[in-house]
């Protein structure tokens, strides 16, 4: 049983604060349960571009690599928005998830009961809601080439990038959310604009073609505007999702914000022996950060994940998501997730709270 | 004052019902009002291809060039589904779009207080919801090329889109939206990808540059994921948005889904000067065609829009709003939008109800 690395990446706004209840939590597991995993922090996003002048400096990328797995925090802020496109923290997330190859994104969108009023929905519309969105994270119109703004000869500037997926991109994407499928409702919508874009057209097609290995999932299809529609007016339709890099960005959003409480949602991604990197799906939310109020439970959830999908060991997995709902349960909400008749707390507690139901 | 011409596309589905109840508005109108406007309709869409071969006849295409304003039902259905995709009936639409330069489409979500229910958020979230989105029409990733499905020499298919945009494009759909914010609340959001997309960051560029003729319009910018979210966080904080031709196809039809009833919300299409088509932003409805009780509301105020937009008729475009509000007033309601305490019609009844109510 030899030890397993994780690098830990806190990034910026409240990421070094959420990060640190995570970190509380796996202490407990180390003392509680030997949990064999040792930890080694680095610089990312805007923290590495002040310490380094780059938002991925090359011991941050080698340590991601080297390591078994990546908890991250946040990066970003409005700081870093004037500097170039090339320096930006966000570069950092596209450089990380290009390097290590993680292309298959889970996003979950779940109503916890004890959250159910901080839905913009009627309760009867996302009582119960269990979504689990599955994003391809290397591929198409984030990373196609040719790509950039040009100026015509004519003088006028044109911007111009490419959507491009091959069969294999979709292929491996579409296993990994037809394996999810298998291990959930069996359920999965693949999300496309087929009736326009010819590069989803080809999606759809090696899509149904991997589900011909799949004969227990009932496959559907959707377009992505009527997805849109469909998230708002029935959501609980959903089992697993699949879609595109940039559909998956626009959904996974509006799916999240479904529940009214993003500061409970993690995201794992996966590269193809199930390493990954995990992360909460909120930001780094710089108008909180530093004030001990941010909710550390979208990043404690990350840790399950990580637990879950690339240690491959469900019983600590589960045991996070439990202590989780303890924490709940017990009444303790951080600002973000408060309502009356529950008790208010800061990160820090949040975290105890947890590490005490573990 | 000569007389004016509207092209009638009734096309599939639901479409020849609900624009039957359009014309009999139509008719109301040149009767009591002396509105001197002539129609000539012509086949779209699955019913085109039935006849001719081809989802947008010379004929069709022709007629609609040569009049002032289109009129569209619907096209579509699942009966056309199987066929290549060059003669689909939503090639009809794309093509219309390119060939009449329809490069501005208006899309309102407005919800009426009289169907204040119908919405699966909660009232508070969108009690006197009127957004207006603007969507480009004819560029971006829905014409770029290349585009197609190619195979590879070792034998693997790609697929490719081409996302472009040139200054001028953006710059006319940043007037119209900037023009049309004037005249209502004074303030626009433009949303793009532009943290990842360089065509969008061109796009955010060039409608900051249009913004500063504008100065009495307050300006934002929204990354397109953040706008799914806050669509169903706070949609009440938006009154204009303006986007590309993908992102307001997912985002209008999110923003449309908010007010529960889409079965009440027209569109406009526009070109440079002020010719539209303009049609019921929902479906063909195939479920439902031919039983008499589709909702005709959303087709009576398109052409609602097309005396604004095209005929600058605010008189009577103000005067088929106030007929339809009568209508629901009245407590007259098709299936889609009924409830309890209401009374339920048909097609023909509901055009019956607005007729009687100008
Ligand atoms: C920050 C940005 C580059 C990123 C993305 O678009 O993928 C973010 O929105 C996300 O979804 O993780
Ligand atoms: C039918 C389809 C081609 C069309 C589009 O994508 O523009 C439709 O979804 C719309 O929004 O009018």
């Amino acid at each position: 049983n030899m030890s397993k690395k994780i690098a830990v990446l806190p990034g910026d706004g409240i990421g070094p604060e959420i990060v640190r209840e995570a970190l509380k939590v796996l202490d407990c597991l180390r003392q509680e349960f030997d949990v064999a995993v040792e930890t080694e922090e680095a610089l990312v996003g805007g923290a590495a571009y002040d310490a380094t002048g780059t938002p991925l400096p090359p011991e941050t990328l080698e340590l991601a690599k080297a390591a078994d797995a990546v908890l991250l925090g946040a990066v970003g802020g409005p700081r870093w928005e004037p500097l170039d496109y090339s320096v930006r923290p966000e570069r950092a997330l596209l450089g990380l998830r290009s390097e290590l190859g993680l292309f298959a994104n889970l996003r979950p969108a779940v109503l916890y009961p004890q959250l159910a009023d901080a839905s913009t929905l009627k309760p009867e519309v996302v009582s119960g809601l269990d979504i689990l969105i599955v994003r391809e994270l290397t591929g198409g119109i984030y990373f196609g080439k040719p790509r950039g703004v040009r100026t015509l000869d004519d003088g006028e500037r044109v911007g111009i990038n490419t959507l491009i997926y091959n069969e294999s991109e979709i292929r491996r994407i579409a296993q990994v959310a037809f394996d999810t499928a298998m291990k959930r409702g069996k359920r999965l919508c693949s999300v496309d604009k087929a009736n326009v874009l010819e590069c989803t057209e080809l999606w759809r097609e090696v899509v149904t073609e991997v589900g011909r290995d799949y004969p227990a999932v009932e496959l559907s299809h959707m377009y992505v505007d009527n997805a849109a529609m469909q998230l708002v007016r029935a959501p609980k339709q959903f089992d697993v999702m699949v879609t595109t890099n940039l559909f998956g960005d626009i959904l996974s959003d509006c799916a999240a914000m479904l529940t009214g409480s993003i500061g409970m949602l993690p995201s794992a991604s996966l590269d193809e022996k199930g390493k990954g990197m995990y992360e909460p799906i909120h930001g780094s939310a710089p108008d909180i950060a530093g004030r001990g109020i941010a909710n550390p439970l979208a990043t404690i959830l990350s840790l399950g994940m990580l637990f879950r999908y690339t240690f491959h060991d469900e019983d600590i997995a589960a045991r996070i998501d439990k202590a989780v709902e303890a924490a709940l349960d017990s009444g303790v909400r951080t600002a973000d997730i408060w309502s009356e008749g529950t008790r208010k707390v800061s990160t820090a507690e949040m975290g105890d709270a947890v590490v005490a139901a573990l």
